[in-house]
């Protein structure tokens, strides 16, 4: 399987936290992560190279150098590492037709293959929007001169590499940027949304991107059922969405201590 | 390391989880678990023999025979069972030195060789006392003809052998029984209190038999450094105590989603 992932020094840990969990929790698959980045150190890489290797997968280093983008418009919060995720497919061997991108501040808590298996054709992408009043009616407000029915997560992302080489189009997207730049708050996730919201297949967010701040919500949206046993058994993927992260020192939460296990195995790589 | 547990049908599955957890996080130590029963079926037996073996430890059963304790006072609540832990040395094997006894509703997240492997010369057991006052004050004056510092857990003993043999009456705890009955309430736990407690080593709660309930108090007693980093870097322990189990439906703590983790690999055997 293919794993996608774009990052900066700040997220080489928790990296490692969510692989340590995609690999323990998929034993019987092997993975090749690639990992999109400008400005990761020699020994970080090395690093990160032995902690994937170590455990019997592959790891594909794509440096992405600036002058790449130096017709793409940037914002002042933000940098051209939002454009990875989206134009992703460009620098991807030309012969991979499908790769599960993944945020880092995730856990794999069970077997991703019906995920990445499932099909994707006359998609672009599959994944997950967050149900809950607030997140959706702010950013459909938000982006509302564009047809979207739901805003997706752009935390988990099946991309159907194949026909993003058709459809994608980097003007399209530049051109964008150059004009709401001002209204973007998270910029991938916004043109993602903006653009592509009519061909991104929808994932059940239960499954595919939990979002572990809302427990008591769906459990009550949900009759009950979507309690800690169900997520045991079903949900795939934890997503650690929001400001507060768990491996930050105040962090309080769910599944605090389920995340803490994780990254002790990361660490010690166990 | 020699494990003991005792327990009926109900106990099964926590039973599991708990060895799960020990075995996973001492990979590199051999087990006896020593499982003192009388009511398991056959069944049970075999599959808890599986389980053992299968992650490369021992199991010794004791079955106890209900007329063993034909002399033995009885209280409305609770059965012979009780008498199991405080009287394990009449029936283990006379050449063991220490066990260290491990109640089901228990996580073992760490090394337990630390805890099993010290100096504990002088004394019957080594166990914790949760110094929190509600437990401390109301136990202490329930048994207040008896000359105790601290009120012990029962959970987690590290048993001291070869002094038991010498050292603790059958007799005098059947006394103290007749006597007390009425009063107990944790029957075991108060006997071993009242009868042994001076000769007690004491353990640190935190490390050694840590009350899930009380995160929020651990934290705060010991100015912030107790939290979720210090657990998985240096608690062995975590006891689950209270009438709040987290394999049941309704649970809800702290320590919720790591139980389930462990649950499942318990349950999948992986």
């Amino acid at each position: 399987m293919n794993i996608l992932v774009t990052l900066n020094s700040n997220y080489i840990k928790p990296l490692k936290v969510m692989l340590k969990s995609l690999f323990l929790n998929n034993d019987k698959e092997s993975f090749t992560i690639y990992l999109m980045h400008s400005s990761l150190l020699k020994e970080e890489l090395s690093e990160l190279r032995e902690f994937i290797e170590n455990q019997g997968n592959l790891l594909e280093i794509i440096e992405i150098k600036d002058d790449y983008f130096s017709d793409a418009p940037i914002l002042l919060h933000y940098t051209k590492e939002m454009y990875y995720r989206l134009l992703a497919f460009k620098f991807l061997p030309q012969d991979l037709d499908r790769i599960l991108y993944l945020d880092p501040d995730i856990l794999v808590i069970n077997s991703v293959s019906g995920l990445y298996n499932q099909d994707i054709s006359g998609h672009l992408y599959a994944a997950a929007y967050h149900d809950i009043l607030s997140i959706r009616e702010i950013n459909k407000v938000r982006l509302n001169a564009y047809d979207i029915d739901a805003y997706y997560n752009s935390g988990v992302l099946l991309m159907n590499l194949e026909l993003q080489r058709k459809i994608v189009d980097e003007q399209e997207i530049y051109n964008f940027v150059q004009k709401n730049g001002q209204k973007l708050i998270m910029p991938d996730q916004d043109i993602l949304n903006a653009l592509y919201s009519q061909k991104i297949k929808s994932l059940d967010e239960r499954l595919y991107n939990y979002d572990t701040r809302y427990y008591r919500y769906y459990k009550l949206k949900n009759n009950g059922i979507c309690d800690m046993d169900y997520i045991f058994e079903n949900t795939v993927i934890l997503h650690f969405c929001g400001k507060k992260k768990p491996w930050k020192k105040k962090y309080s939460g769910k599944f605090h201590a389920l995340y803490k296990h994780y990254e002790k195995l990361a660490l010690n790589n166990r």
